[in-house]
């Protein structure tokens, strides 16, 4: 359901790792909120649903191995985690394409977040240039460069159709964005050193369906009559 | 980003695995159409971008291992995949929201593909109820649990907004849905045979600030100061 077209800019954790501390992340912020300064890995685990070797390991791979039998300090572990993930500061992200998901997706994120900030929003329409979402205007596709060049865009977030996808890409990578989150269902290409993550929602409903009682089955072998 | 609330109904294949095998699905189906008979493992990675390796790792979990020096067979190995996570046939699912987000979800997917196929829409406004969405009606939130069985739907996708996610969830699982696609920024609970998966785009936007060039700093060691 995703892939990478390029490899990631840091290599020092794997990929997966890197997918899931945001939700420790996200943990560590609740437990500060509720004033408890150490948690264990098999606290963690029941509030994330990984399992506390996959939660110990993950926090490895950056050096955080907590104290033995007593757990991690809440408070660091997120300091370090924001740190990783570059969420110390704010990031200026763009998105490109204010149709129904780009839509959710502002409301979304401008309603709850503030390290990773949409703060500029690209269409085609000339009827909803001009109109903004969450108070970020909506501005027409031959600003992308410029814009994001001035606002030191980093992130960009393509929710274009398909056909358009690539081009977007291209504009996105030659603004100076360094990562690009694709939910066009095509595969784009951007030169080497930008970071590409493609979420296609038919594929997440694909491979739910293998947790279904009609999935599962492995079907006849090579060689075997179907 | 993702977490599993229940482990998986089939264990056989892990679940990054089943992840990618839509992926692969996708490469097939072009590669049919293209009328390309064999395909190789190197031609299979540059059209999804994972690794040769990790490629003939997960088609060898259901085994399906090519011929070595020549690859797979497209037709068979497509129609393996379909066998394995259950799309041999049509898979009922129901959206529940039909606010931005689930407008976008439904019309994506009822736009391109019957395998996983929307049949039923709910949401809780009055205004969009007897509305459609590509044909498909918008029904009132009471109306879950009988369509649902009746309609035998096996996969459910939340889209509602957080403060509603658990109660539709358990109104999802006592209508028979076997698993779940969580849009909301709320772990879920459900009795264990159904198998939930969340996907929570403002943790997607977090990970991805990892590859810019402000992250991946790993930052003090635990004990050093900060």
């Amino acid at each position: 359901m995703r892939s990478q077209g390029t490899p990631p800019r840091n290599q020092r954790i794997p990929d997966a790792a890197v997918r899931r501390l945001p939700a420790y992340l996200r943990v560590l912020e609740e437990l500060q909120r509720e004033r408890v300064a150490v948690v264990s890995s098999t606290e963690l685990s029941a509030r994330t649903g990984f399992s506390p070797e996959q939660i110990r390991k993950d926090l490895a791979y950056f050096g955080a191995f907590g104290t033995r039998g007593v757990g991690y300090e809440t408070e660091a572990l997120a300091r370090r985690i924001r740190r990783i993930l570059g969420l110390h500061g704010t990031i200026h992200a763009a998105l490109v394409g204010a149709g129904n998901l780009g839509t959710a997706l502002a409301r979304y994120t401008l309603s709850r977040h503030e390290d990773v900030r949409i703060v500029a929003i690209f269409d085609v329409d000339p009827a909803k240039v001009g109109k903004g979402i969450q108070g970020v205007a909506i501005s027409p596709m031959d600003q992308l460069i410029p814009v994001c060049r001035r606002l030191g865009v980093k992130i960009g977030i393509i929710a274009v159709p398909a056909s358009e996808a690539q081009a977007v890409a291209s504009a996105l990578a030659e603004a100076g964005v360094e990562a690009i989150l694709n939910f066009s269902p095509v595969k784009i290409h951007v030169s080497d050193p930008v970071y590409v993550q493609n979420i296609d929602l038919t594929m997440e409903l694909q491979s739910l369906a293998y947790h279904t009682s009609v999935g599962g089955y492995p079907g006849p072998l090579d060689g075997e009559s179907p």
